[in-house]
């Protein structure tokens, strides 16, 4: 049992590898009913999203809770069943390795912390799901990469559109060739945000400004549709830099990518204004999503012969959210490469960072 | 009597001088019911869309046809009344200098031809109106501009969209504030072009591809509904030069401007796929326009406390053919202004030229 790509998906999928669709063929059923653990680091409002998920969970269960504050993580323990003996604090999250009942740390901490216990929890012989974007920096990234290797543990980022039936039903029609030949994509993500305080608009903690946090989701987008990765992309940025907000990160920072096939991207990303949009246009029709990668709510339209339709993607077992966590566990068990691995993560370093460069120094990067 | 904006949108379109909209407060009524008469000069694919539009015009009607072929023209003169004395070929053009049954010249010719057009329109002392674009340079857009100056002839550029219900609408709430602060353009303008034996393939008669013939759209789009000019702009061109089509012009460009304010938009210009919509993202809320563009079927959407609506329009007098051609009419019989005069046409010309750079070159180009 997979929650992934049909045979007739896998067939047609050939020229993905770079998603993982092909390199991880249907995950094999694991042979035990057993839950895996996870340990949530982090009691943010993501893990507020999170935490709920499991119970619909098949292989995945919450055994352990890691929070600056141990009344916060009684708090929580109570509400999700969690043993004592599961509750740390960073202080104490190293001796994590002793609890067996912890297969994998899913690291939901601000961004500029991703790289410091995906290390610490890889040296505790844990398994890693790390929130999105992967780490402040690519050499962060490949560090990450690098020490889960050592140890033998697998390292998913928490890519949960991956894992959306909306999302998967639009890679599929895009790859499959329905659209004709793809040629443009553009894809919008953005907020308005709020309080000047938060973690999100401090550069050490977040690495970066809207792109970080949700232009990756453009970014993501226009690779996941296309099944393609840029060869090169130019940026604008716009910021406000009298706002409070936006003393330390970018606001806006607009980005065209063009891939090896010709096929270019048209990108937005903003702390500005509200955006979740995408749209593929082919020679022969076109898709699009709004919203696109909601946690819920979202809503695929097609074109083909000129009418344009709802299109409703096919019901998968599961939510995105257990989906995903449900994912790293069989990927454990099995011994399976995770679709979203660390290498993906990486990939959106790298062109993340080229992004910002474009931006900066005004000019089209190659990648 | 005019068709263009209330008392309301005159005040509140102070920073809009750009667009001529304050440059021509409402033009005074002609004292006549003349009409004026109009030299169609090109009996193509967009004569036939404009010349049924006379009928609906109030100032304006048809006096002249201009063709290769005296043949066609008679065959047009019987269906839109004109008088024998009417028709001039190209060689013959020069002696509407004589017929004082015109008033104005309508270039409706490739791109390539509308300067030399131009510039013996205005030498015949007619007034000028030419399609866009207005040249295949900025320097020939100047020289028209020069031209109709020393002749104390009126020059206009058929932006037919400056007259159309549904984008007069979004110009207004716009830049009344409607939407908050304005913030994310993005725009896109495309279709699969056939025939690769048209003239729009042929570089000397379009000056360039998909940009000079429906990008311009995505652009004025970007400029009309701000009512604000870039200062910078980068672009993405890609274009499959094994595709018989596009030996000559480019198939795919797409740009991005910053303008001062700090608005960014997105654009796309195809010749490959269908694409006519923009949409204008604020801090309260976004407009949209799928089909954005069109000769009819525009549909225009609000965003406004988190709920989508259609936004009908309110009705104009006239549709917007009609109202462009009465326009020029109107600005003749008053000396005004036209509020898409030549001066507007070169502003697009030298944004265009600053694309192509921008993609050449693979850098930001200041303007």
């Amino acid at each position: 049992m997979t929650i992934f790509a049909s045979r007739r998906g896998l067939l047609k999928l050939g020229g993905a590898a770079s998603l993982g669709l092909v390199a991880n063929p249907a995950v094999a059923a694991p042979s035990t009913e057993r839950k895996l653990g996870y340990a949530i680091v982090g009691l943010g409002q993501y893990a507020d999203v999170i935490l709920p998920r499991f119970a619909e969970c098949r292989y995945s269960r919450v055994t352990a809770l890691v929070s600056g504050s141990m009344e916060k993580a009684r708090r929580y323990a109570a509400r999700y069943d969690v043993a004592e003996a599961g509750l740390y604090t960073y202080d104490t999250f190293d001796t994590i390795r002793d609890n067996p009942d912890v297969d994998i740390v899913y690291v939901i901490l601000p961004n500029g912390m991703h790289h410091e216990y995906t290390l610490r929890a890889a040296a505790a012989g844990k398994h890693v799901m790390c929130e999105k974007p992967m780490a402040n920096t690519a050499a962060e990234a490949q560090a990450m990469i690098a020490a889960c290797r050592a140890a033998d543990r697998k390292l998913m980022i928490g890519y949960r559109c991956h894992f959306e039936a909306n999302n998967r039903e639009a890679m599929r029609i895009v790859r499959e060739g329905e659209l004709g030949k793809a040629r443009i994509v553009t894809a919008e993500h953005g907020f308005n945000i709020g309080d000047p305080t938060q973690w999100r608009l401090n550069r050490a903690l977040a690495g970066g400004g809207s792109l970080m946090d949700i232009g990756i989701y453009s970014l993501q987008a226009a690779r996941y549709l296309t099944g393609e990765e840029p060869v090169e992309v130019s940026a604008v940025e716009s910021t406000d830099r009298s706002d409070i907000r936006f003393k330390e990160v970018e606001d806006t920072i607009n980005f065209q990518l063009k891939f090896a096939s010709g096929v270019v991207a048209n990108c937005v990303s903003t702390y500005g204004s509200g955006h979740n949009r995408y749209r593929v246009v082919g020679t022969e029709g076109w898709l699009d999503a709004e919203a696109a990668t909601g946690y819920g709510g979202n809503r695929l339209r097609l074109r083909r012969n000129g009418q344009t339709a709802d299109h409703p993607a096919p019901d998968l077992p599961v939510n995105q959210f257990s989906g995903m966590l449900d994912h790293l566990s069989q990927c454990v068990m099995t011994d399976s490469q995770p679709i979203v691995a660390g290498e993906e993560g990486l990939r959106d370093m790298k062109i993340i960072e080229a992004i910002y460069l474009a931006a900066r120094e005004g000019r089209t990067v190659r990648l």
